[in-house]
């Protein structure tokens, strides 16, 4: 297969955009990932969209991508409607990545985009509860509820995600088999929101210590509400093409892509056969480099505790060592391996069908020494890593992409 | 790239199962194509799922692939859940297509599958009607009805799809232009109906005749009920591999893929430019073979009408021609160049997420000698055009496949 590259990116500030809806939030990112690659739209051969949940939310169940490039005049390319819950976007730009790589076309679109806001805010909810075997949903939510320490239920019900209750559970079960302590947890999200403090397209942009994260409203025990990553809009491209035609593009500084792995979960035996743990593994051979290479990375903090989890599964460090990375500030923005950099989900926010290409917006920023004051100096290597779903305690779907220069 | 072939195929009945979910109906087309093709489950790399409209219709808008392989054990395969409308199936199919052609995966599934039918029917037309842009939705009924002719919009109302307005209107104008007569449409039924009565997967097995259609209750001017294709549940799928790795599968006579094109309506300048003839056409130049050549066909007959326009659109004929194919039954079970064999739509049903696959199952059969009472003698060469929502006049999607043995 053939070498393919990243020649440019875009992305909307991610938040509450109730005015926009998918034609706009999409055109906005589009055009911003067409002017960084200095290309003509008319180069773009085809286009990968993930999306997760308009059909609940907008009413748009089908051809969600042909309705949003129309509006650009992108009308007549070939469209591939991705789905992979909250790892929708990774999923569009992996099938993108395959489908240059395999020689099917020379120049690509990969785009992700979401409008989880409504004026109904159920319905966001709603949608975020289909992310599981919806026929075995009602079990699920049951177990869950059982699971919950008495007044670890304050916040339980209809508006909020059935996740965070995934997420309490399994951070709970980590402060019991490894002694990861509340404040670890906390730590994530301080370090995060201090990262969108720096990032002008984050959610939220305001840097939070250690107590106001302690301290702010409990949602399911141990995670508070700054520990939990927000609903919001937005929207994120990439434009790929094979590395013998990214000359053409002189200006546009290509990255490339240098393993590019989905996969989906199984009812797992423990951290090391998780998931996250055999698509990083692929991805790691894909690319010939190990975790210990990688310079800067995005990871699925869904929710705090889930960040710590990843250094683990992604092979940053060793089970249950994970929050002795965060103490130490490893993974601070002047740490050894910078994680989050954006702000992460926590603080730039998480459109569910948009957040695997943002995640490659920042990543591509810093490997090319654009991020401002979120630089992280000398990256060459960076890695990004995108769950969605959840079904047997596992994501549902995984992307791992590792891009260099 | 590489070669690929087809090398097992399984599809449900099609019909109303209100007893049946995505999971059963998915496990049971995947059985039997994991039979035919002789294959143990385990050699299957990824899985290619289309379904335009399970979110608005089951709740399960998110990971419906992973929800129906995990009941068969296939959990772990990277899905790429695909959708483009009434298309989803094609879509999926060329999108595994083009993972095996460019080198990712050997062996791969394709997965078509819809649920459509509920209690609560205004669901199904409900869902039916998200495959247009939704926010100009309003203005496109509004427009549609105000061309019925009077008496036309007996039958109109919520109950039934927006549509049999367009195909309609596509009818009416034929009839205005090329003099094409109701009876024409008529005919394309009655021969559909006589194809469905052969077929034991079909969702219509009765033959009906010219007085029959012609007497069914109106829908749409000039369309009654028996010209418009049924909503319906059901599902099909196909494994492919790449042909270096099909003589591993020495009993699953391989079928070859030739062309595998995917391509998106933009507004057209008349029928030579719509997007079934440039997707035809690029299909005939990938696969090295002109309209006359092709043996069998499976087309996107959701209306009666559109068959007639398909037969111009993909060159079985020259624009206007379309009624005297019928009336000469060139394209029936004897004729020339027979065309949907299966029954179509029309008869054989639409779960819409499911048409592009089972249009596979049927020609792979025909150029197996495996048919039964349909077979169209020494075929050797087979199209299959599969189309999906409407965007300006056109289908939002439209996927052309040739194979040929």
């Amino acid at each position: 297969m053939r070498d393919v590259t990243v020649v440019g990116v875009g992305m909307t500030r991610f938040g509450k955009f109730l005015d926009k809806g998918l034609k706009a939030l999409g055109a906005e990112a589009i055009r911003e990932a067409l002017a960084d690659a200095g290309i003509d739209q008319r180069q773009i051969e085809a286009a990968f969209v993930g999306n997760a949940m308009a059909g609940l939310i907008t009413g748009q169940e089908c051809i969600r991508g042909q309705v949003i490039l129309r509006s650009l005049g992108l009308g007549g390319l070939p469209v591939y409607n991705m789905e992979n819950a909250c790892a929708s976007a990774s999923t569009a730009l992996h099938t993108a990545w395959m489908a240059v790589a395999g020689g099917m076309y020379d120049v690509v679109l990969a785009l992700g985009v979401e409008k989880l806001y409504d004026q109904e805010k159920r319905k966001s909810f709603t949608a975020l509860g289909s992310a599981v075997d919806v026929e075995a949903a009602e079990e699920f939510r049951r177990q869950m509820s059982a699971e919950l320490p008495a007044g670890g239920a304050e916040g339980a019900g209809e508006t909020r995600s059935v996740f965070m209750d995934y997420y309490a559970s399994e951070a709970r079960q980590h402060m019991a088999k490894y002694g990861t302590r509340r404040e670890d947890y906390a730590l994530v999200a301080v370090k995060n929101h201090t990262n969108g403090s720096l990032n002008p397209k984050a959610q939220f942009q305001r840097a939070r210590s250690l107590e106001e994260v302690l301290a702010s409203p409990m949602i399911a025990d141990p995670l508070t509400r700054l520990m939990c990553s927000p609903i919001g809009d937005g929207a994120a491209a990439a434009i790929l093409c094979s590395a013998a035609f990214a000359p053409r593009f002189a200006d546009a500084r290509p990255v490339t892509v240098r393993a590019s792995v989905l996969a989906s979960g199984t009812p797992r035996m423990g951290r090391a056969s998780s998931v996250v743990a055999r698509a990083a593994q692929r991805a790691y051979e894909m690319g010939g480099v190990g975790p210990e290479e990688i310079d800067v990375a995005e990871v699925h903090d869904a929710s705090a505790p889930a960040e710590i989890f990843l250094y683990e599964d992604l092979g940053f460090c060793k089970p249950g060592d994970g929050g002795r990375l965060i103490r130490d500030r490893l993974t601070s923005l002047a740490g050894r391996l910078p994680v989050n950099t954006s702000g992460g989900l926590l603080a730039k926010g998480h459109p569910v069908g948009a957040t695997g290409i943002a995640q490659v917006v920042e990543v591509v920023g810093q490997l090319r020494a654009r991020a401002g004051a979120r630089q992280v100096g000398g990256a060459k290597v960076a890695l990004t890593q995108n769950a969605g779903g959840v079904l047997d305690d596992e994501p549902a779907a995984c992307a791992v992409h590792i891009f260099a220069v």
